[in-house]
């Protein structure tokens, strides 16, 4: 019998190979025109199932983009894993700041530079390595579902309706989630919460059509001039957001918990640096760590309105745009917060214009327990595979599904995760480092190893 | 001796076919992609000012497009008619909102559908035609000149150099323009004013590259949400513009000058319910009329930033763009107005973005005479084709040239138009009524006519 590290060893060209095809799929879920690029990729996923060793793996339709799903049960008597990912992927736009094209993989200086690198495929399909292994050296010490979705990032809106249709399948004893960020290679670390989110599309109109700024400039309400003066007053002077009842249902953490959260490595200068900016921002009375996990946020995640082609048009636009989504923590609900935002939104909308709020999707914060077996398991794998002991942290992204699956299966998840925040997820040259991608691989065996033991 | 009312009767058609084929170049000089069907344009126009008669027709080089130039001097001792238009044309998109396409003319309702129908190329057209009747009939009785530009809408950019280099060519005693409108066809009218232009694009740059919301929201200032707080803090809560300095050197019309102006015919029900709005929007303590026409003004021509493709993307920009014009009054000056803004929008910014201020282009606000003879004789010529004498009325749109001629020709200009406001110029859907076209082409020999008389 090989041992992992001997495994990963003499196949990393291999392992490389494969998830370099599976990078090259454009299979962006946000666009309707991947829709083809969207299917073959959940071929590829499932063949590669099949060819580690899975049983029933099944391309499964849904109202959207299709699940893939595979399992082995060894004996019915052990725990069972299941293992989500997705393999779709973002909008690779503004495709300019790209320095290799996001759907060519190209290594630099160690990094996987490519659209999906650690945002998930690059983390899903470490699992899928790990379980050939696992097949290959007869190491499989529970049972192993798997289910790699394709809408992920466009709030998984068809995974609800799947899942509960599906409850016998699924049915497990803990999720297992790598789509997440670890502090560095040298400082592992877990996940123990993630925010949830509420995304809104506004529209703001003003006359029936576009204008001649000269001839009605000034006499008539520019929707996009609106349009700024409603997001401006979103946040108050100190950051806070401005909308009623928005704070409502947050729990404050406890002093000794925001102790504990401030302790992790964190270098503002070397933030600041990283970024590019000169200071930080963020809501009065919170460190940057606390603003990015704990505390709920509102970004404008685009806006757009009038002419924005090159050279001057002197048009007063007819109609702006803006996405909004909020980040929500724990005890929010994603739903009461959308109609909270639109109720507000359409308040304080003036009378010269109109203005509608379409919610685009949402999902909600979870926070998991770090006193399981499961977390524990986590704990002395990457322990074991790093030589040092992973600290909790508090993520600020969002994955629906952890919630969904906690009231739909009444099962807890581990958020496994390898990448680094610094990996540019949802942004120009997304990366994820050869050496994540396999201690990845090298740990995962061991996770399922001490969840076999400690369930004993 | 056909009488032109004779002359448009009976070539009305071909009058139209020609207008038609003119309107088939998509001359945009905003985008330069369009920058050979411009050089096209400008050579079907030379054609044209050849076949009605013009002697010495060159299509001038400038470092930027084209300048028509054609003229006919019949006795250098009767007075110099300039006539200037443009042929280019305002960008087409949004093209999904166009009835039928932009650049294929299409007649509904008695009104010719095209993008510059009525700006500028019905307009100036109708110069043409008038001049092609005066040489047929020999009933020119001023010597004329023809300037006909390809960057009128991008701010005339190399016409200043144009202009001063060949001030003895351009020798004019009056300037006549057709590039506005008039109140109706039922009520005749003649601008005496333009408001003069400041056109700036701002960029605002956060972080050095597009982040994750979940990973960095709330904790790194987003630039599309600053772009907000910064445009709506340019206008006070009375829509006052809050640029320091910004009214200084506007000169306040007198109580009779106003009066004067809100005498023209204005139906404030009937100018909603054409624009589709519940509320007029504007500056406290002024009417419509005065806000459009003798009130500075800036608006949001463009606003954009982060994804605004379909679907959702959970993403914090790296930058937000704005287009902003402002349109300005007499004795104000584009420049000092430019660097005033440019000066405050960089004080507003905060330390954790950069802005940057591109002027783009400006044009300064002229005030024409009532009491000249070329504005008497448009009066006498619009009185005897509509049968009924026009009124002056302030227009709110610019047009560089004309404080441009009068600083370095040292002559005054009469704006002679015959579009209507609601022609959607720089808007989908652009048109320009077929009866506005013939009877602007019946008006200006006219306008020749008198000239000439009271020049004696």
């Amino acid at each position: 019998m090989q041992t992992i590290k001997e495994y990963v060893q003499s196949n990393k060209d291999r392992f490389l190979e494969e998830l370099f095809a599976l990078l090259r799929f454009p299979s962006i879920s946000a666009d309707s025109k991947y829709k083809e690029d969207i299917v073959k990729t959940a071929s590829f996923v499932a063949d590669k199932l099949k060819e580690a060793g899975a049983d029933k793996v099944e391309v499964c339709p849904t109202a959207g983009n299709p699940i893939v799903y595979g399992e082995k049960i060894v004996d019915p008597s052990l725990p069972t894993v299941l293992v989500y990912g997705h393999y779709d992927v973002q909008p690779a736009d503004p495709l300019e700041l790209w320095d290799t094209p996001p759907f060519e993989p190209t290594v630099r200086n160690g990094k996987i530079y490519a659209r999906g690198a650690a945002d998930d495929k690059g983390q899903f399909y470490m699992h899928v390595k790990a379980f050939e292994y696992m097949m290959k050296n007869n190491a499989l010490s529970c049972n192993i579902k798997f289910m790699i979705e394709g809408e992920e990032e466009v709030g998984s809106a068809h995974l609800g309706d799947f899942v509960k249709a599906n409850k016998d399948r699924l049915k497990n004893d803990v999720i297992v989630i790598s789509d997440t960020s670890m502090i560095s290679l040298e400082q592992p670390s877990i996940e123990t919460g993630l925010r949830g989110l509420s995304y809104v599309e506004v529209e703001v109109t003003g006359p029936n059509r576009d204008l001649h700024s000269g001839v009605y400039g000034g006499a008539v309400a520019n929707p996009a001039t609106v349009l700024t003066k409603l997001i401006a007053s979103l946040h108050d002077d100190n950051n806070h957001i401005a909308i009623p009842g928005f704070y409502d249902d947050v729990i404050e953490l406890s002093k000794e918990e925001r102790e504990a959260l401030n302790k992790a490595p964190f270098d503002i200068e070397e933030y600041k640096a990283d970024l590019g900016i000169d200071e930080v921002w963020g809501e009065k009375g919170y460190t940057s760590i606390e603003r990015a996990g704990i505390r709920p946020t509102l970004e404008v995640n685009g806006i757009w309105g009038g002419y924005i082609g090159e050279g001057a048009k002197t048009v007063l636009p007819s109609k702006a745009y803006a996405k909004i989504s909020m980040r929500l923590v724990p005890n929010q609900n994603s739903e009461k917060i959308t109609n909270l935002f639109k109720k507000h939104f359409e308040t304080i909308a003036p009378a010269y214009v109109n203005v509608e709020v379409k919610p685009h999707h949402g999902g909600e914060p979870v926070v998991t327990p770090t006193n399981s077996i499961a977390y524990q398991a986590a704990e002395k794998a990457l322990e074991e595979s790093f030589n040092k002991k992973p600290i909790p942290t508090r993520g600020g992204g969002s994955i629906p599904i952890v919630a969904l699956f906690e009231k739909e299966l009444n099962v807890k998840t581990v958020l496994l995760g390898f990448g680094l925040d610094s990996d540019n997820l949802h942004s120009p040259n997304e990366k994820y480092g050869i050496e994540n991608y396999l201690k990845g691989i090298e740990t995962i065996p061991l996770f399922f190893k001490y969840y076999a033991e400690l369930n004993k």
